[in-house]
């Protein structure tokens, strides 16, 4: 990352994303701190980015948690990672094939006869069985694990272990009901892994990463960058991305920036600014009223809600110190 | 666009937008017939594609709007209509000047005097009076109109006339409702062109296309594509985008598609699965209850909620007939 600024904040052209240095390498580090090298595999579904990818496997992390084939593919080819997790399931036999045929170990989540199959077919070599542990969203029940690992070797398949997210706990902000929720899903997954073996217990997110101590790995995706809905439940990471919008229209008693629903993930709700209350978004808007006054022209800065579909829809992050922008990091790993 | 095949349904990777060619042509005509010519000013924002553009222009209506530069800067370089309003503020000078540059006919919204004097010192040459008709976003206030005018004259810019959206009352299910809204916020428009003259008075939407008589012109842009929130309004539009996923995961009471929060926008709350209640999005999936069964590896047609955020997220829709695709259209506007 340079350490020369290439252009002041008020010159980028708006909306667009940007990341502060200083938090964004504080959460970095307070990650590798927490849980070090193996401990984490962070997830790339939060910045879909090489860039920042390979900054988390520098701190640490060599092996790395993808969404898609997409992102799954984009690191391989990086050759960021030789531990790469698409934690989720897919019957796709081209993108299967693609997976099959890079140069990284790809380790790919089974939940059902089909996806177990299907990876087979595709000549892939690594699965983790993907256990339900009270989400209810993909996972085959506890109970199916065994019989799902036993049909995977069957088909040439070395099963490295069991999965399992507890995301229905991730987000509480009542520390003991999540403490106590990620307990109980671990415990089903501990018990699934005790019939299926493997070295891997793969589960988790940002918001269990003090908590889940069953697990021998968490998948942590938006520590680095940080929301909103996160940033409720007291963690020591710090929001480090921000939507820059430009003020374009200011009444008497509102303002709007031209940062709206094409620039924000909106299913956590509204986005937030310092010192205004949020009304509402529109297509290209954010309706707000300001605590002071504002101009035409000013730039303001906005909190999403929701950092994972935030990202998808931009291009880039401008790496930003103070007003000065030091980089421009792409976000190439958009799409499926 | 191609009548043969290019391939089947089944074999385009998911999750992605589809787009029926017999409704998206009888939306096309539909328009055309209630608005013909220059009546509507179809709005780009919807689809973001200067291939959909064309078909629009082909249709009768030469002139178009955008919601920002880049959309207009594409339509102005594809040599698609030589009257693009950019309805929308903007005060950032590179994009203006580049605006200025074009070929095409290029119309600015303003609504103070920082905008007026960002159009001017471009070298902009045509604006409408941005008035505040109810929705409360952008847009003077009616009693303001004259005065920004005025200024805008003085500053060489030539005052095509006023533009005030009827946002407020464009989605109420009530027709009723949405005639009184759209009268009165007419009112304030017709009172405002009054003072300012010019031969342009733009308003609307889709939701007010046969209930605005008082607009010369009506900026519509979801009937061509179509969403879940604009189905309810009982108009003659018929729902033409889609998005295909595929089902990657079925358990006891629920099933789960690979289409989540980075394939559809959600302000307007969760897409309709056709016979089957949808439960949730998450980034990659969306959860649903089949009113019968579905397999892994089946296909699923999601209807988003709304249009223009669903379509920002994606490069290109598949145009299909049935299960025969017969063309890929490409997104190329998306971006600022």
């Amino acid at each position: 990352m340079a350490t020369r600024a290439i252009k002041r904040l008020d010159q980028l052209a708006t909306p667009c994303l940007i990341v502060e240095e200083e938090p964004l390498r504080a959460n970095l580090q307070t990650m590798a701190a927490a849980l070090p090298g193996l401990k984490c595999r962070p997830h790339v579904k939060a910045h879909k980015s090489t860039i920042l990818a390979g900054m988390q496997v520098a701190a640490g992390h060599r092996a790395l948690t993808c969404a898609t084939p997409r992102e799954a593919l984009g690191i391989a080819a990086a050759g960021l990672s030789d531990d790469v997790l698409l934690a989720n399931e897919t019957v796709d036999p081209i993108r299967l094939a693609a997976l099959a045929s890079t140069k990284a170990r790809i380790t790919i989540a089974i939940d059902s006869d089909e996806t177990v199959r299907a990876a087979a077919r595709a000549g892939l070599t690594d699965v983790v069985i993907d256990v339900d542990v009270g989400l209810h969203r993909c996972g085959c029940r506890p109970e199916e694990a065994a019989r799902l690992s036993e049909l995977a070797q069957r088909g040439g398949l070395n099963v490295r272990g069991v999965m399992g997210y507890e995301g229905h706990a991730v987000g509480l902000t009542d520390r003991g009901e999540r403490e106590r929720l990620t307990r109980e899903a671990m415990e089903l997954l501990i018990g699934a892994h005790s019939e299926v073996g493997g070295e891997i217990i793969t589960a988790g997110a940002t918001g269990t990463y003090d908590c889940n101590f069953w697990a021998t790995e968490l998948q942590t995706g938006s520590y680095l960058l940080m929301d909103t809905a996160y940033a409720r439940l007291g963690l020591p990471f710090r929001q480090a991305l921000k939507v820059l919008a430009t003020v374009i229209s200011v009444s008497r008693s509102w303002a709007v920036a031209d940062c709206g629903l094409k620039a924000l993930g909106m299913d956590h709700g509204l986005p937030a600014i310092h010192e205004a209350a949020v009304w509402r978004c529109a297509d290209e808007h954010v309706i707000f009223r300001p605590s002071g006054t504002v101009a035409v022209g000013e730039k303001v800065q906005v909190l999403p809600a929701h950092v994972d579909p935030t990202v998808a829809y931009h291009d880039a992050f401008w790496i930003v110190n103070g007003e000065d922008v030091i980089d421009r990091v792409a976000i190439d790993l958009r799409g499926w």
